[in-house]
């Protein structure tokens, strides 16, 4: 079979998905029996499109030249080439705004609604528009996967189908990494919450508006992923009750320590509420995880709890998550014609 | 659909199977839209036998009273009743005998050879049969499944084909919680060697031969199955190099502690080499497990680190493995089928 890729967005995480695809692509069809052909590239000054593929190594080798190419064509209108007929598989990855989940929302909507499966690392549309988007993936059988949204080298997401038995009941999580880099730093080195900030800063972990990690509002959104994906809730980040890490001081930090413990910015979903906000966290416990690690714990009814760590970011890191989604969207779909 | 179910062995995990499939059955069926029919049940002195199916409710309130059910039929041969005719899927749950694999090992070599898909809670034909096993479902295009084996109830069997993007390059990991419990005893309430033995059998976190806990083996077969799973190595348990927990002192744990680390039985996997052993872990490590826990840290190429955290035993566990096994086949076979 063969499975036609267009690409939206050709930032670090798009560069990276280039760059992985590039090196993995032969292992990747060796394994799956199918062919993935990359049609067109996105970005917000045009496109590349060949409908016989473009050849992602030439692509990345041309990082500043791609407007040279002569698959090349300016100014094109992304909304306007999302069909069935340039591509079969849709991968997102502008850069999230939360406020309006554009552009991805638009994008994303138009692909689904043309029966177009898609994987996005853009959490924007699924903490404003998760439902929505996911009724309209199951009414058009499309596949709508998003693992790289949340804790992004964890299959947090696809790990759901492997629990049906175990029956997840509640989370609790660290899901942002930078709130957890101020407050390790803060802990850990004496920093207080100002200079904590600007180190993160300056290494590059937060977003470009720091105040959706350190109000809280990004470990909102991905709980209600959470929550709406793994306990088949139906919450928007309106329903979150949301405190952030900007009110804690040193002071905070070290009377907590006098017992052993930390402040970590801790994401809640249990007996139908939601929450972030900063709580004490004992030396043995499993979410008592320094640095930008991300970690995850599933209460299940049946199989105890099921703790899940990884780095939460990372361009790479957010590629290769793409990646397994694109692997595993490929190998249903084998399995589903294999026998026709 | 109609998936029907025979399960042999019918001690703690059996019966903690059928119980989690009495409560669950509804629900899983609603998820499905497959009717699951459990048309056996064999322990070591006969099996209860009905196509029409048997009522799990019913065989849990006769616990001791199985002889008595019109369904039952004395010293009935277990292998001669494994055929196609009797069910489409085999459950072994037996107990396991590392040396001989058996009777677990016949049992699932007939059923694959039949057809039937297989999932096992019992270590002891993978420790030593793995690649035969292996070869065979494939060869038939069954389904072999095993989660409960390792870490029982973390879904880290299944996890792989969620990762293949990701690329695991080696594993290193704690996988006997027995071994771990001793340990974490002897480091945080001062116990000697055998005490702290004695008291893990005491509360039954001992297999029924405890050496093979202490001396690794246990420990070492995991890591076998990991390693050919995970990293599609070919390896048995003779590749291992083994090193168990019963030359640890308390003066080597007081020693370790010094610089605040703690011994703990380590699994590894990687640069084609197998090794189980007591090793130095610092306090900060996300492998700094105490009690019973098993930890599984796959190293990725292009994701980072990722760690599993969660009970390695327990009947429960074990059976809720052994259901998200039975819901991951049966909605596998549903979307092969779908499209017909």
């Amino acid at each position: 079979m063969i499975f036609r890729v267009g690409l939206i967005g050709k930032g670090h995480v798009g560069t990276s998905l280039l760059e992985l695809f590039n090196r993995k692509k032969n292992l990747i069809e060796k394994r799956l029996k199918s062919h993935i052909v990359l049609t067109a590239v996105f970005n917000s000054k045009g496109a590349l499109i060949n409908q016989k593929g473009l050849d992602p190594a030439k692509i990345i080798g041309n990082n500043l030249k791609v407007t040279k190419m002569k698959e090349w064509q300016e100014n094109i209108s992304v909304i306007d080439n999302i069909s069935k007929e340039n591509f079969d598989i849709l991968i997102e990855t502008t850069p999230t705004n939360v406020e309006t989940g554009e552009p991805a929302t638009t994008h994303i909507f138009k692909a689904l609604n043309h029966k177009i499966d898609v994987i996005t690392s853009n959490k924007g549309p699924l903490f404003l528009y998760y439902t929505q988007l996911k009724s309209l993936a199951e009414k058009n059988m499309c596949f709508l996967k998003f693992d790289a949204t949340v804790a992004c080298c964890l299959p947090i997401i696809s790990i759901k189908k492997l629990l049906l038995g175990s029956e997840i009941t509640h989370i609790k999580a660290i899901l942002n990494g930078t709130s957890n880099f101020i407050l390790s730093q803060m802990s850990n080195n004496g920093l207080n919450f100002t200079s904590a900030l600007q180190y993160a800063q300056k290494l590059g972990y937060t977003e470009s508006d720091p105040n959706l990690d350190i109000h809280g509002l990004d470990a909102a959104g991905k709980i209600v992923i959470l929550a709406n994906e793994l306990l088949d809730w139906k919450k928007t980040i309106k329903d979150v009750q949301i405190e952030g890490i900007s009110d804690i001081t040193l002071q905070k930090i070290k009377t907590a320590s006098v017992n052993g413990c930390k402040i970590k910015l801790i994401s809640v979903a249990k007996n139908n509420e939601l929450y972030v906000k900063p709580c004490l966290i004992k030396p043995s416990s499993l979410l008592n995880l320094d640095g930008n690690l991300n970690g995850i714990l599933l209460q299940t009814k049946h199989g105890g709890p099921i703790i899940l760590i990884g780095n939460g970011a990372g361009s790479f890191e957010a590629a290769s998550a793409i990646i397994n989604n694109l692997i595993e969207i490929i190998d249903n779909k084998e399995h589903r014609t294999e026998n026709n």
